[in-house]
């Protein structure tokens, strides 16, 4: 297929390799031209503007947040260079509300919009095990599953509003960051009694929760080593605005994410911003007096 | 050994059959007569009083609460019954101010007091699997060792202390409890844009939570159906006030532990404190108005 | 002087009307012509767009909340109808993140921007006993001072930047939010031991807090009436969200706000928008399982 | 009336005086007796144990907390001491729990228990302005009704069970913690935006909430001085136990209150035990990063 790609970071940069080496052809742009090299190199044809790269049967995009997915596709020409008849599948976990927006704009124009964010981190993504939740029109998804087919191991469908896909992402991480959250309340509650966040962590991970999302956070935890950070607790926060957004907009009180954002505000104003979202751990324990 | 048994409810039964196969003589007592029958055909020796259990080499208790084990050894004498030299191991949850409570009485009788709580739920007792969390005097762990190789698979040590592996238990059910309210919450936002608890529950439980602690509440929620209970609500909020009194002795904020107490006294306040504590969801749905 | 007036509603009108008698010239207007006459009655000038209100020495806005601003101010023309020399008082109670967008636009076209919430209700403002919170350029707030003077009974100044008169109006919202919510916990608890509602507020407001705040949404809860709203719960959580944006923005964590958009979620839920937001009781009720 | 009383603190001193100037005949006890010789210049009657206090024909206790009332009434002889036909009105602040369990032991001494917890600290208790919050058998009220006109400026009715009256002052106890939380939250709110703490107390406590409790917890808190405390944080946290616990009893969540309790918790962490509550700003501008 004729493809576009707009956005290189981490997560792009790899699924772009996946999409070329099955075959596709893919026009690529990026805000910063540091990744496009080894990419021209397997095989991209490199872009200068945004809206070239939207010329293409099927423009994929994954970009950080609403602001960037505002700024390339409203400010900087994407959303005009996309055609009639094409389709967009935006993989970036953007807001309910601009997953809305975008949709009903790209409606207009006469092309589908498809939400597609993602579960998995860079080596999944290099791997094209992510596990991708889908939502958009019928007939656009059933097109771009040949696509979802190179870049993940499994697609879960979620029916055609554009919203939805980003609702169940934003559920996810809802989920991610509570049990971040409570490793860490729990850790600091058992060091409360002598017990070692190691020894607490290493107990924990290998009896009731031996799943990568509590090994890896946890992991950071027992070490006390939250840089470089895999995800930044600036972007967690970020992520649990839109949860509560989300939240909001159907009316659902979510008291484990008001907790949550309460927290990483406390990590914020204590110099985190920087550091993983695993630093949870040292709000709990900052609370609880512990040097 | 010449071991005695208290508590033979839906744990303790399974617990003294393993110890029988083993090749141990268990003189066992409960406060109803119902499982005395089958282990009394797989060898066990009944006796009339909880004082009479207690005069073994070993006496391991599992029962259901602070106020059952206030009673059986307080009140009705099998603290009287256990002899100088002897171990107690008490494999129940109970709180810390209790462990350390009995730990003292132990030792001014000359007896060693072994807490030893236990991750896992009836068939992973049976099975002999247990995770078993144990603190007390080294030698007494030492010398019970061979016992707790037969009930689990792995012994975790936290030290001398008898609250630290109590406090490591009421973490661990923290942490279960905070991934029940996670999956409500997050199954109910994904709800209010359309999602079926079902398919939200069954994505999720497949890619990033692929264990049995998500999958058995999960299945629950998903089934909406909370009858026959595995964990009774009303003993989610008992353990969940243990949990918060651990953190109070020990000055820990908990406030995951806060919202959890709220939600399971909204769940009492509705009727479902006979209902497994995954009726969270419930919680979660009514507040969001979901019918 | 001669003054603009823009947003003529149940506290705009009798704002207006104090001017007049205070021998001040004002042009008005308003998205509906329903309050027109009076003030027409009374001397006002009315004018058929926003910018022509906006051509005065001092312009004061009284609007509902950020989209009506920006909706006047920015679509339709009345930020450009404000010429150089003159000065804006906003008396809306808006976030923090306008103040500062609006104050950078007004500087930029020489204009004095002032942020000037308030606190009274109708009562209050037709008595002219309003307490104005006030912050903006020195010079200006000497200037319009005699306009706050008719307004007023007092003038509370915090400042030079835009956005500090309404983090303390917003502060001041909080603690009224907070009140209503210790009130509903308060009496539903009370009521868990028998004790009517009126009872307990009837002793509470004539003890410890004899002041119009608590009695007034005391006797709402105590009366379970909640219609006509005072103020509407769905504007309660307009406001509780400017409350935690500012607090976002500011790196506070609130958890008293968080708690609050919680509980008016769940009663946006049940029904209860267009409610006071008094009946938080109905949700501290219905939470406890309270008919 | 032959009165005894036990509790000499700084509220039982200055109440006794108040039955001694209005011509009661009052026999003391206090566990310390660095108070009684002002009592006894004032025409008490010094007794050497509780048991002789008890035996009035109106017994009145004002201690500390339920172990202090365990302590001298179940465990010194206090209950004992009471004789048939008399009545015991318990002032202090206790635990709906203990006022249940008290109850029934008086009764089966045909002794009348009335619980009749206060408002207001030693000089409102000096100058018999006290509100007095009673429950109990409606002929032992009215048998005591004129020593509560000596003490107090009002008695409010809660009808015959003895919880009840206790539950009332713990509701109330809910508010003033929540208004002392609503002003530390709302003032570094304030604070994040350049608002001295003094300048918004200043202002919230002359407009909206001008009330002694208010001012008087805002003042330590504008101030930033919290000893000597009027209510020790340690207390404070007690009390709010109270509170929870009666929730949980009656199945009332209590959000604000879990909130509370976690902020008194970080308080406690930090060496605050012993400062006034009203330094729960301190731990609302420690979570904010303020110095």
């Amino acid at each position: 297929m004729e493809l576009g790609f707009i956005g290189l970071g981490t997560m792009g940069a790899p699924m772009v390799l996946n999409l070329l080496k099955a075959g596709h052809r893919v026009r690529v742009w990026n805000r910063s031209s540091a990744p496009l090299e080894a990419l021209i190199t397997a095989g991209a044809e490199a872009v200068d503007t945004p809206a070239l790269a939207a010329q293409a049967e099927v423009l994929i995009s994954m970009l950080g947040d609403d602001t960037a997915i505002r700024s390339v596709f409203l400010d900087s020409g994407a959303l005009e260079g996309l055609q009639a008849g094409s389709v967009h599948i935006n993989m970036s976990t953007v807001s309910v509300a601009l997953a809305r927006e975008l949709s009903a704009l790209h409606e207009s124009r006469g092309v589908d919009y498809v939400s597609a964010p993602v579960l998995g981190r860079v080596d999944v993504a290099a791997a094209g095990n992510l596990n991708i939740l889908a939502s958009g029109p019928a007939e656009a998804l059933a097109r771009v599953q040949p696509l979802f087919d190179v870049l993940g191991r499994k697609t879960w469908h979620f029916g055609e509003a554009a919203d939805v896909a980003c609702a169940a992402k934003l559920s996810a991480n809802l989920m991610v960051a509570s049990a971040i959250e409570s490793l860490a309340e729990a850790s600091t509650l058992a060091g409360g009694y002598g017990i070692s966040r190691a020894a607490f962590i290493d107990m924990i991970t290998s009896t009731l929760f031996p799943v990568p999302v509590y090994q890896g956070y946890g992991k950071q935890m027992a070490d006390d080593t939250f840089e470089p950070a895999g995800f930044k607790l600036s972007l967690g926060l970020k992520d649990v605005r839109l949860v509560l957004e989300a939240g909001e907009a159907a009316q659902v009180p979510l008291p484990f994410a008001s907790v949550l954002k309460d927290n990483l505000l406390d990590g914020m104003a204590h110099g985190q911003a920087d550091q993983d979202w695993a630093s949870l751990s040292r709000v709990s324990d900052r609370r609880a007096g512990v040097k």
